[in-house]
C-alpha cells in the first residue's frame, strides 16, 4: 500500500517535470513534491534552462513544513555548485527525513554523489521509483550528456500509400490540424529542426514554433551545394539568428580565394552574405556527400541537444540507412495518392523477404480524428 | 429520463443482432427484447439463414409475460408470409402493447406494412429509434435487397510505406497477430472473399474462414486467361463447391469447338476440368479487361450478398477507380520496406495537387497492438 502512495507521488513529480519541456534544454526535466503527514506541501518543476532546480521551488514552497518530510525527485539531486547551489545541500538543510528518487544523474560531475552525500547526511534514500518513467523524460539529455551527440527524432507527415508530396512537389496539406497541432509540440520540444535543402526550395517553410509562449528551435537546413534561396523565410526571418546551413567546406568564403572560376567564385560570396548579412551559421564537412553521424556530430557541438528531423525523403533514408534516428512519429492520413511517381518518404532500400523490414519498435499509435500517428523508439538510454 | 432507457433497450437489441454475424446472410441482422414492467422477459436474434425471426425468439422466451409488454425490434417487423409467418402478427397475437422500431425495412414486399399492421391492431408504434446505428447493422441487407450488387469491402495489410509485398513478392507477415485475427473475423463476416490470380499464384491462399463455427465464404478468383493452378488449394480444397472463376469467355469449353489452336484448346479443357472435376463455379464475361462494376453484377446474380475484397493491387486499383468500394479496413503494419521496386496496394492514378488524392471518409482507427487498422465507410444504405 505504501508503495503504490510512493508512486502516486512520484508520478505527481513525473507531471510537474513534464511543464518544463522546451524551456530547459539542454538541462534535464526534473519534478519535485514534498509530502508531509500525508500532505502535499510543496511542488516544484525545472522551469527554464539556468533556473532554480525542481527541488528549491519544492522546498520553498514547503518552507518550514519541510523539516522532518518526505521529498520525492525525478532525477538525483545535484551535489556540486554549478549555475545553483547543490540541490542534496538545501535537501539536507531543510531537514527532509526521507528522499525518493526515480533516475540517477548521468552527468559525471553528479553521478552517485547527490544520493551519497543524503545518506551520509542520515536521510533515507529509496532510488529507482518509476525509473522507466522517469528516465522516459530525458531520453534527450542522457544521450546527449554522454555522447554529444544530439537526440535524434523523426516527424514525418505521409498518405496512407506512404508519400509525403504528388508528383509535382505539392504536399498541402496530407494531415488534419489535430496531427498539425501535436507537430507544433515537437517543434517546441526539440531544440533543432532538421531539413534538406528540396524541401526549402519545394516548401519555403518558416520552421518556427507556433506555440504559445514557445522557443524558436535552431533551423537546420542540410545544402551540399548551397542551392538556398537568399530570399526565403529561413534565410530572411532570422533575426533570431538561429539558421545553420550545413554545407560543403569548397563552398566557405575564403579571403584571397584563387584558381577559382566564376561559379565557384559565386556561391563563395553568397556564402560570406549568407554568414554576414543573415547572421546564418555554417557548418563545413568535407566532402559533399554527407553522413549523418557526422552531421549530428556537428549540431552537437553547437549545443544543441536534440534535432527534429522533418524531411524530405534523401535525410530521412539516409538517417534509416545510418540508423541514427533515436525515436520518432510518423503521421498517417486517410488520404491516398496511388500514384508510382507521388514521391515517398523513404527510398533506397532493397528487400527481398518481409521480415528484412525496417521495424520500428516500441510503437504507441496515437489517434488524431481520421488521422492516426504511429510513434516509435528505436532506442532507449538510461542513466547507466 | 424514459427515452434513455428505450435508447438502452435498443442497444442491448443491437447487440442481440451482432451475434446473427456471418450466419444470416442473405437475410438481415435482427435483434429484439421484450420488457415488462421495467424487466426483460425475453430477448431473441436472427440467427441463421431461414431461421426463426428475432421478434420469435424474444416473444416465446417472454411467453405469457409478453401481454402487456413493449418489444424493441432493430428492424421493422415483416408483414409477409415468407419462410416463416409474419412477425407483426405475432406481435399483435401475443398481446404486445407497444413496439420500438429502429431501421424501416427496405424489402418491398414489407415496406412499412409490418408497423402500419402492428398500428391497426391499436399497438403504439415509435419509429426510427436509434436509427442510424440500426441501420449499420445492415448496410450489406440494405444495399443487395435494393440493388442486387454485392456490398464491397475492402480489407489490405500495408506496410507503412503502403506496400503488400517485397519486389520478389513475398508478404508473409505484413501485420501481426491481433490484426490477422480481425481479418478472420471479417471472412466469416462476407459472404464471399474476392482475389486477383497473381495473389492465387504467389501466395497460394485457402481463403477459408479460420474462425470457430464460421462458414466458409464463397472464393472468388479473377482471372481473365485462366493462368490459375489446377493443384493450388481454392481449386483442391474445393469440397464445399465455393471457388468461382470469373474469366474471360472465349476459355469457356463449348462442344463442337472448330477453328482453334492448339494453346486455346489447352486453356478450354482446363476450363473444363475445373468445373467437372473440381466443381469450380464460372462466371464468363465478355473481353479480357473486366469492369468491376461487372464482376460485382454477375457475383450479385449468384445470391452473394457481400464480398471481401483481399487484393492485390490491380484489383484494389480497379476498385478505387470505379468507386465500387462501400467500406474497408486497411491495416498498416509498423514496418518499412523502403524499396520503390516493393509492391504497391494500389496504383495507376495520377495526382498533381494533394488535395485531389482520394479521401477515405468516415474513418475510425483501431489499434492492433503494434498497427493500426483504418476503417472507413464510403457508402451509406438506409431503407430509403
Amino acid at each position: 500500500m505504501e508503495e503504490n502512495i510512493d508512486k502516486k507521488y512520484m508520478r505527481m513529480a513525473i507531471e510537474l517535470a513534464k511543464k518544463g519541456e522546451g524551456a530547459v534544454n539542454p538541462n534535464p526535466l526534473v519534478g519535485a513534491v514534498v509530502v508531509k503527514d500525508g500532505k502535499v506541501v510543496g511542488k516544484g518543476y525545472h522551469r527554464f534552462f539556468g533556473g532554480p532546480h525542481a527541488e528549491v521551488y519544492a522546498l520553498e514552497e514547503a518552507g518550514k513544513e519541510a523539516c522532518g518530510a518526505t521529498i520525492y525527485v525525478t532525477l538525483e539531486p545535484c551535489s556540486h555548485y554549478g549555475k545553483t547551489p547543490p540541490c542534496a545541500k538545501k535537501i539536507i538543510d531543510m531537514g527532509i527525513k526521507k528522499c525518493f528518487v526515480g533516475s540517477s544523474d548521468p552527468n559525471p560531475q553528479v553521478a552517485g554523489k547527490g544520493v551519497a552525500m543524503l545518506k551520509k547526511a542520515g536521510i533515507e534514500v529509496v532510488e529507482s521509483v518509476l525509473k522507466d518513467e522517469c528516465d522516459k523524460l530525458n531520453q534527450v539529455f542522457f544521450k546527449y550528456i554522454k555522447t554529444k551527440i544530439p537526440y535524434l527524432f523523426l516527424k514525418c507527415a505521409i498518405t496512407l500509400d506512404g508519400k509525403i508530396a504528388t508528383k509535382t512537389g505539392n504536399s498541402k496539406w496530407i494531415t488534419n490540424e489535430i496531427a498539425r497541432e501535436k507537430v507544433q509540440f515537437y517543434r517546441n520540444k526539440f531544440m533543432g529542426i532538421m531539413v534538406g535543402i528540396n524541401t526549402v526550395v519545394l516548401d519555403n517553410p518558416s520552421l518556427t514554433a507556433r506555440i504559445q509562449n514557445g522557443v524558436n528551435p535552431f533551423r537546420v537546413v542540410v545544402d551540399p551545394h548551397l542551392k538556398i534561396d537568399e530570399n526565403c523565410k529561413v534565410v530572411k526571418n532570422n533575426e533570431d539568428e538561429k539558421t545553420v546551413i550545413i554545407t560543403s567546406q569548397k563552398n566557405q568564403f575564403v579571403e584571397n580565394s584563387e584558381n577559382i572560376n566564376d561559379k565557384d567564385f559565386e556561391i563563395k560570396m553568397k556564402q560570406k552574405r549568407l554568414s554576414q548579412n543573415n547572421k546564418v551559421k555554417f557548418i563545413f564537412l568535407d566532402k559533399e556527400k554527407f553522413s549523418f553521424k557526422e552531421m549530428l556530430e556537428e549540431i552537437g557541438k553547437m549545443g544543441i541537444d536534440s534535432v527534429l528531423l522533418e524531411g524530405g525523403e534523401s535525410l530521412i533514408s539516409l538517417a534509416f540507412k545510418e540508423e541514427v534516428i533515436d525515436a520518432g512519429e510518423i503521421f498517417v492520413a486517410n488520404k491516398i495518392l496511388g500514384d508510382k511517381n507521388a514521391k515517398p518518404f523513404i527510398s533506397g532500400f532493397s528487400k527481398d523477404k518481409m521480415e528484412e523490414a525496417i521495424l520500428l519498435n516500441n510503437v504507441k499509435n496515437n489517434i488524431y480524428g481520421e488521422n492516426i500517428g504511429m510513434k516509435f523508439y528505436l532506442k532507449k538510454y538510461s542513466e547507466k
